[in-house]
């Protein structure tokens, strides 16, 4: 049996080359970076290197790069810093989202209206785009952030942000791209988009669990969510994980450095997968954008069964996939995201999202065609939804 | 020349069987631990398992036990959460801390005021010691939460934590105790402390950075920090930083088992240093409670000279110490803790903080006290304040 692991936006495996430079840090260069003696010393130059790799990424100063722990941290302290401060400052109570942000954003922002702000989701299209226009039009006087992601998780649709940022900007108004499945994968320059705020997370680009960034634009001025001592310019408290930020540093620099080669590398796998998959397979439908989308992505629904199942039966024969987000696959409700291209509650129950990454090769692509197809077919006749039954 | 570190409050080096059981999860168990499908069934395992070993040491349930990635987080976590679940439920606005907790804690909780909550300080004698009478006075009906640490990392004092859990208890109001400084170094019993939530840190007991935990009572509700997936049973959202989590499990572990033998270790050389630093070296006092204090702990304040003088000195000959809190060493403000025990801003600007641990020897205390008279000499006759010079 082949193992084919096509889970890579559930998480990358951490490249050898940076567990490798995590090691020392694991070991011997223990010290805490604050610390003024020399134990503090080659901890704290790390993380400033690693700062320096990951600002090269997305084409930020260094120090507009905060470290956090995960992306889901990045997306809250944005969220929750900008309004916080907004709310501070007496600034104005209304927050902007598109229908199809991940949980960190939609759910942060959700608290923040507990504390009475007003939320205003702008839906997207049945590809999942946003139209900038329609971001336009909820904006208002009041209105202290928008948050629009950069690439979908759960359907590869790549958003126009660069041109939401434009939008955005004309009103004087701070712009959050969550950019966690994106950075690492497509070309992605802070500047060039436009954006004031964008999260990213190592653990889908091969670097460490326990390691992600917040860019923050400098000037922007945003509350802490973790208050304490002065790591990360007063911003974001706690001792630094020094090993997994390292470790971010050199998945940060390999990604920028290997960006083309592996993009070369995926695309012929995703053009394959995703044109057989929709054309062998009856009732299956590709879900997000055909062309703007993901270079790694392949997601889709399967009409008359359940994702979960396909997943386990597909897990059985060694290959990993998702049904949805990996964030709230144990959550049980319809995807919000499906729902919001349009998508009916029962055929999201048939989401599948195929991820690829380094270790495919196309006779992984080959296997998953071959392999699905009579799982797809055997399911269907035990599903008394079936009319082929 | 000695290689002497003494800092092990600011943070301890990570065992070596932590970081064995560590390196398997940075390879090949790499699975995102939500996955349903075969990759993520081994690190979901680990992390229940460190949770296991994580309860165990503080004598919770697991189910009680949520991962963070610092003690600065679960601080956050527990000040915030707990003052947003009162807010929404219209509760009360009023939060009680000690004048002696930790930025994270105080800082936190001024976030909260912020918002409009009021919170009040409760002064320490001159040992650091929080009197559990003036908590009882300090408690209104208003009150929705009460914080006092359990040990001070900047002056070693143990606070009567039990006897002051029983005050709040009685009128029904969630405690937090943030116990960093403690937990692994004495033996904690929430149940015997009678708290509702405390915060432990791997980086104190030879733990990895980036795995840190709050003890949660069942039946505390709590607002998340982070919003977003259903990790940590919907309480905190992310990625888990599984070889972390996996490291401070293998670290609680190793806590709850040689603890006896490390307390026995650490006490004679404690003590040594203790009484022969306070005897030999004129000006010079300790801080904090002489007997009730943790094991590994000696701090003190010398007049006439500057502790960041004597730590730069000290590092040149090879130990390595602190001044004051690591987290706030570059902040360049007079310790809060210092100036709360009454000692007046000059005099704390001479701050020592000796933090004992596994790797020191009487040796150690030695070469500490033959090396500290003759810098704190030196420096003296170069202060215009010294009478002696």
């Amino acid at each position: 049996m082949r193992d084919v692991y096509l889970d890579y936006g559930a998480v990358t495996p951490t490249h050898p080359a940076v567990v490798e430079a995590m090691v020392p840090y694991l070991r011997e260069q223990f010290g805490n970076p604050l610390s003024l003696h020399r134990y503090g010393e080659g901890p704290r130059a790390a993380i400033e290197t690693a700062r320096e790799k990951v600002a090269a990424l997305i084409g930020a100063q260094p120090n507009e790069i905060y470290f956090t722990a995960s992306g889901s941290e990045a997306n809250n302290m944005a969220v929750k810093g900008i309004a916080m401060m907004a709310r501070v400052k007496g600034k104005g109570n209304h927050i902007v989202v598109s229908a199809i942000e991940h949980q960190s954003v939609l759910y942060a922002a959700e608290t923040m209206g507990k504390l009475g702000f007003e939320v205003t989701q702008v839906p997207v299209d049945r590809y999942g785009l946003v139209d900038p226009q329609a971001v336009a039009a909820a904006l208002r006087d009041d209105t202290v952030l928008v948050a629009v992601m950069l690439a979908n998780g759960e359907i590869g649709t790549i958003e126009p942000v660069a041109e939401i940022a434009q939008v955005v900007k004309a009103r004087g108004i701070p712009f959050l791209s969550d950019a966690v499945d994106a950075v690492g994968r497509i070309p992605v320059d802070v500047n060039q988009l436009g954006v004031d705020l964008l999260s990213l997370s190592g653990s889908q680009f091969y670097g460490p669990k326990g390691a992600a960034a917040l860019f923050i634009r400098r000037g922007v001025r945003i509350t802490p969510l973790i208050d304490g001592g002065i790591q990360e310019n007063g911003r974001r408290a706690g001792l630094e994980d020094v090993p997994a930020i390292v470790g971010l540093g050199v998945a940060a620099e390999l990604a920028r450095e290997e960006m083309e080669k592996r993009t070369a590398h995926l695309l012929p796998l995703r053009d394959r997968l995703m044109a057989r998959l929709t054309s062998e397979i009856p009732h299956l439908y590709l879900t997000g954008h055909p062309t703007q989308r993901l270079p790694h992505h392949v997601s889709v629904v399967v009409e008359y069964i359940e994702g979960e199942s396909m997943l386990l039966f597909l897990s059985m024969q060694g290959i990993a996939v998702s049904s949805g987000s990996t964030c709230t696959s144990r959550a049980l409700k319809a995807s919000h995201v499906l729902t919001a291209i349009g998508i009916d509650a029962a055929l999201a129950q048939g989401s599948l999202v195929f991820t690829l990454g380094e270790g495919n090769s196309m006779e992984d692509a080959d296997y998953v065609l071959a392999t699905l197809p009579p799982i797809v077919e055997r399911l269907r006749q035990m599903s008394p939804l079936y009319p082929g039954r």
